[in-house]
């Protein structure tokens, strides 16, 4: 068995040879019999170890175990912790998404700073089928079902071909010990009941079935290359540049058949993701947009226009009590006045005592919070924001009113509790916002 | 449940009101649904059978039930028989392909002849998923994985949406009695497999497993237009038609990537199915051919060359003994001579007197069969050229000499037995083909 993964890694992977290599190790059976492996093939290898600290004892368990492996073979181990439950809610991603994010991009920086040639991930053919009926249970696209190549980039998977019970008995021909991997448990148990329930019977339908399985997705792939060329080609013509925009003549898109398919094909590299909202767009009327994370797409007369959207540097005008204010980007008065009314959308007032003048005009920025007017405690400027069901440049184009640091008026929407009229005002300071 | 039938097909299929249809009805369950269906719809229909040949006399209960339905139904009926077997071996498919061809070539002439708009068939889901993973046991492409569409030309599928479970529940609910369908073995062990063993545990690992599987299938399907188009877009610019002839200029394909993917891709159409031979054809010397059944492609200096198969009608040449044979398309003399010896590949030595005159000198047509020299019995020439591993293009070019209807002479291969000297002989005829 040895000799059998021995030999498929010299013939497949010859480029291998000589080269640094970083190995991504769980201390599950797969990554570690890659060590094993890689150890007999006589490699330059370390370990990369990630503790995604998601199971506590058993997550520091795992990383104990991967250094003990480490200092058996007389090689290095790095050692990352992640708070991957933060990042995910950070990035608004879920936990496997995040770890597999956080995993990639400090074996990057390792490659990088540490100067490895290649990361070796410990992949095998059972791990692809079970991918591909996991996504196939959900749905999927060419992508679901395609799989991950051997050799992508600078990350090589030298198990691909072998089956979980291949490297079973590798493990057993070289009595080799492994930590029982406990991950996710709603993703572990889908993939257990394929790989318990389903995975068997299909590979009794043919005795090559994980080989056939592996062509077809090595064609599936293969297509999908075709399919990015295609579009590639019809991005350089359509795609018309214009300093920072492009422009697409929706006449051109109207001819693309299947559409919904060339639609997807060409716009869901920039993030989009309502097809419909997309498809609508082109005969919606002009101005109309529609938003991704990244990017807008804005109907303009015949065109589609494809922006990015700009997270520009926020802008802060002061406000000097005295002085005219017509350089402000909105239109607002100050006023001092004697009594006050009812706060309004436009209208609000103020304890000017409470004021430190000059007052900044600005835009929101990560970490913004403010009092609700006639509410108790602070509210983070991002939840009122979705409260309010607001988008994106809706967001960027809000303006705050702010004494020192602290927000006294969401323009236009809500005043702050902090310094509002109360019995010991003495100087009530009007704001009105014209449109 | 046949309120939900009858809604599905009112709302997806609304162009076949009022329209002649043709129901493909095998007697087994799904398609005798159907026919209840169209008959609950009102529709226009007959049923059009297919009897295969391949039961015996289950296949003929078969044909009886459908009958009897359809006098029930008070429709008409059309019952074709198959010889499939036969079939099969003329085509040299799969009895499987065989059916399919015979019955899609059928319900065409049916169409036409008989003027209906619609050929219905009573593909459902759980058809499709088994069809999917029957393909993907033995390793496929897109095509294996796409499956069907419900409206594919004048080819429509009411049933495609629904499960078998609820094809099923609709016969129960109406008291509805079908045939039992007991198909090809082989298959039907593999099909049962993955009906019982397999089909049940996958749709146990999502509860909308269906639905999901029909929307990844339509994905699929569009990226295989997509994939279509861009072929076709490649062809327009790299195919120069010449006359009869196609050119294809090999630095044009060599900049393809993946390369593999776009040869199949490109030629796939004209029965190509020896990757390898093609892909080797674009470094061979000039001159090299690969053939499929229908098409060549030559390697021409810095093209490649594709170019039908042309049947021509065979020529046919009297041979006179007396006369000037220069007209003849290959070179041969013959010669009156007293002793024979041994025969060689270009030399024959004949029984004058058994022969008739003039002799014709034609190519092979299908039914061609002789007494190869040195044997007892015929044999067809189709096998002997098997035999001798000849190409298509050599069997066409293949001359024999005939005497009569008898083939006396494959020309440079191979004598026949009636026509050779013996003991009785008194005239000898040495015939002698030259390079």
């Amino acid at each position: 068995m040895v000799q059998k993964f021995k030999e498929h890694v010299a013939a497949a992977m010859p480029f291998l040879n000589g080269k640094k290599l970083l190995l991504a190790c769980s201390g599950g059976l797969d990554s570690v019999v890659l060590a094993h492996l890689c150890k007999a093939l006589k490699f330059d290898f370390a370990l990369a170890h990630c503790n995604f600290s998601l199971r506590g004892t058993e997550s520091d368990g795992d990383e104990d175990f991967v250094r003990e492996l480490a200092s058996t073979f007389e090689i290095d181990v790095y050692v990352k912790q992640f708070d991957t439950e933060q990042y995910a809610e950070e990035q608004r991603l879920s936990v496997q998404m995040a770890a597999r994010e956080l995993r990639y991009k400090w074996f990057d920086e390792l490659l990088q700073s540490k100067r490895y040639d290649y990361v070796l991930t410990a992949h095998h053919a059972d791990d692809s089928l079970e991918t591909f009926l996991i996504n196939l249970s959900r749905g999927t696209g060419i992508e679901g079902l395609s799989g991950i190549p051997q050799v992508n980039g600078n990350v090589v998977r030298p198990l691909l071909p072998f089956s979980r019970n291949e490297i079973i008995e590798y493990a057993k021909s070289e009595s080799i010990q492994w930590r029982e991997d406990s991950s996710n448990a709603s993703v572990k148990y889908l993939r257990n009941k394929i790989r318990h329930e389903i995975v068997p019977g299909i590979k009794e339908l043919n005795p090559t079935f994980l080989q056939n399985f592996q062509h077809t997705q090595h064609h599936l792939r293969q297509i999908n290359d075709l399919v990015n060329n295609h579009l590639n080609e019809l991005k350089s013509k359509l795609f018309q540049q214009r300093k920072d925009k492009v422009q697409i003549k929706i006449a051109e898109l109207q001819k693309l058949q299947p559409l919904d398919a060339y639609l997807y094909g060409l716009f869901n590299g920039y993030g989009f993701s309502e097809w419909s909202d997309v498809k609508d767009l082109l005969a919606a009327e002009s101005g109309k947009q529609v938003f991704s994370k990244t990017h807008r797409l804005i109907k303009d007369r015949q065109s589609l226009i494809l922006a990015k959207i700009e997270r520009k540097e926020s802008e802060a005008f002061e406000i000097h009590s005295d002085k005219a204010i017509d350089e402000l980007p909105i239109k607002i008065s100050l006023e001092d006045v004697e009594t006050f009314e009812k706060q309004g959308q436009n209208v609000v007032f103020l304890d000017k005592e409470k004021l430190n003048f000059p007052l900044v005009l600005r835009n929101w920025k990560k970490g913004d919070y403010f009092y609700p007017f006639g509410m108790k405690g602070k509210k983070k400027l991002s939840k009122f924001f979705k409260d309010e069901k607001m988008d994106l440049i809706s967001k960027e184009k809000q303006w705050l009113l702010c004494s020192g640091d602290d927000i006294v008026w969401i323009v236009g929407r809500r005043a702050d509790e902090r310094f509002k009229v109360d019995g010991s005002t003495m100087k009530i300071l009007k704001i009105t916002q014209f449109p």
